[in-house]
């Protein structure tokens, strides 16, 4: 479970007296995400989701929550953080720094379809088309230099194989920093699980919390490392069609530069390996009170094996 | 109707360009309201309301789409004006300042009860909180100084009787400014066809194009004097269990002061008297293209009247 701080309905009826929200009707913990406490919270007003920040450092909320409201505000159907009555997105509660946010319509899907890449595809080109005039500054939390300490701490519990592979793959990103590819906002974690769809159209996007400046054509990477597998549980290989779908309505929105058909497979391999690390890591050094399932390692060291070896060309 | 100035579906795909809301599905020209051309839009992404900004000072425009997006951002389910790319919320279409706006769910009410004026009056004491930080000021465009701007221009056209009556009235309400109570950025039009309802909960406040800074209570006035009545058609005085279930629903939220107890009736006759002065403005004086039917200006005399006649006691 994912509620690290409880929160009484006593404590949050006064906490919301701070905002425009109106009177709270319900409070129900959310079993999801490892890195904060979440409640679904109901108001006489609307539906709302309220996360109490437990690691998150305080000074990179603004970074966040700036962004959500920056992206609401173009349209972008994400949580819109709401502003207490002094004009604060952040404030406290229990003791952490505490957000309320618009709670958005729709599910996630398991396994979306060719529809679903494309609706996603067009959705993360409007994110970074709106993301061009935010003028916050926050290096990608989970970059090249995160990936560095996360492989030190990690090095000394793989094997031979494993610590030469992770070597390997360091050693040529080291060799490709693409000064020259569109940059901006991405979101950087935008897996099936944070997208929700309803009426088979995407109607949201939610946890921008890994959310950092770094090349446009990255969060592609990532979300194709997610979405457009031939067989997630199985076979790591990008399905061609769901891929191909993805990359078309993203470009048709805005259009892909050379440089950045040329990056395409490195960007594969460096979201690969920022997730295999960050998997290691949770699993090898998992944090106190960090009850949630650690995910598995090997499905991103299997996909980085497979980006590695070059099955990953430019197909839109 | 009210498009003055038409919009082809293909002009605004390209206007829509611009912006990060997806790519246009359905325009259609909306008949009501006097001052703009207004359009339902929806596109791939959601509903939105196009208005084209007619006759406002261009100056004032940043007032009312700031406050918006102020209300917006503090959960105030009022229409929350769409960014565009270039981060702005006014931009030019067909040379007219143009906004697109959210498009809220819901309809107006005909007769609202007892409980819809309760879910008014507390919404509108969260709007006065939430206004508290909004940072701009624009003088109640129809504040004191337009009522003598108004009445100096009807004036030829009034019969001896009503010439009386509103010179009366000018000058019992220069007698009280109030500089003592509550004050901030008011709706100041919130009449029925203002307010959305859904499932018997108010689901918007729309229309913020009259807003201004004023007293707070010359809001709870006006809609007092629109929501309130006996019959809005035969009976002009105020229904005492709607007055109260209005007032007592936003003094849960925001507790009058006893000078504001002291002044209601005072701000009741100036809510209708500066309904009387624009609707015989608008009779009296139409201005070019304006094909609206005017109201009745004889509705707010008579009103005014039996406020004057000291039939509204405080009764909260």
């Amino acid at each position: 479970m994912a509620v690290f701080t409880p929160v009484s309905e006593a404590q949050l009826a006064e906490w919301l007296r701070g905002y425009s929200v109106g009177t709270l009707a319900a409070l129900e913990p959310i079993a999801s995400g490892i890195e904060n406490t979440n409640y679904f919270v109901t108001t006489s007003q609307g539906r709302y989701v309220l996360t109490l920040f437990e690691r998150l450092p305080a000074e990179e909320l603004p970074f966040y929550l700036n962004l959500m409201a920056h992206l609401a505000r173009h349209g972008i159907p994400c949580p819109a953080p709401i502003a207490d009555l002094s004009d604060r997105y952040v404030s406290s509660l229990n003791g952490k720094p505490a957000a309320l946010v618009t709670r958005l319509k729709g599910r996630s899907l398991e396994s979306p379809g060719i529809d679903g890449c494309a609706e996603l595809g067009a959705l993360l080109a409007r994110i970074h088309l709106a993301g061009r005039s935010f003028p916050a500054f926050l290096d990608n939390p989970r970059g090249p230099k995160w990936w560095r300490f996360a492989a030190g701490a990690v090095h000394r519990f793989l094997d031979a194989d494993a610590q030469r592979q992770l070597d390997e793959e360091l050693q040529f990103q080291s060799r490709y920093r693409f000064p020259d590819l569109p940059r901006g906002p991405v979101h950087a974690d935008l897996f099936r699980d944070n997208a929700l769809f309803e009426d088979g159209r995407i109607s949201g996007v939610i946890d921008f919390y890994f959310a950092g400046v770094d090349c446009l054509l990255y969060d592609c990477a990532v979300c194709a490392n997610d979405w457009c597998l031939v067989d997630p549980r199985a076979d790591r290989r990008l399905d061609e069609r769901k891929t191909r779908a993805l990359l078309a309505a993203y470009a048709a929105v805005r259009p892909f530069t050379a440089l950045e058909r040329g990056a395409w497979p490195v960007l594969l391999r460096a979201a690969a390996l920022r997730f295999w690390l960050s998997r290691l890591y949770d699993y090898h050094l998992p944090r106190p009170g960090m009850l949630v399932h650690a995910h598995d390692p090997e499905h991103f060291r299997d996909m980085l094996a497979l980006r590695a070896n070059g099955s990953a060309a430019w197909i839109e």
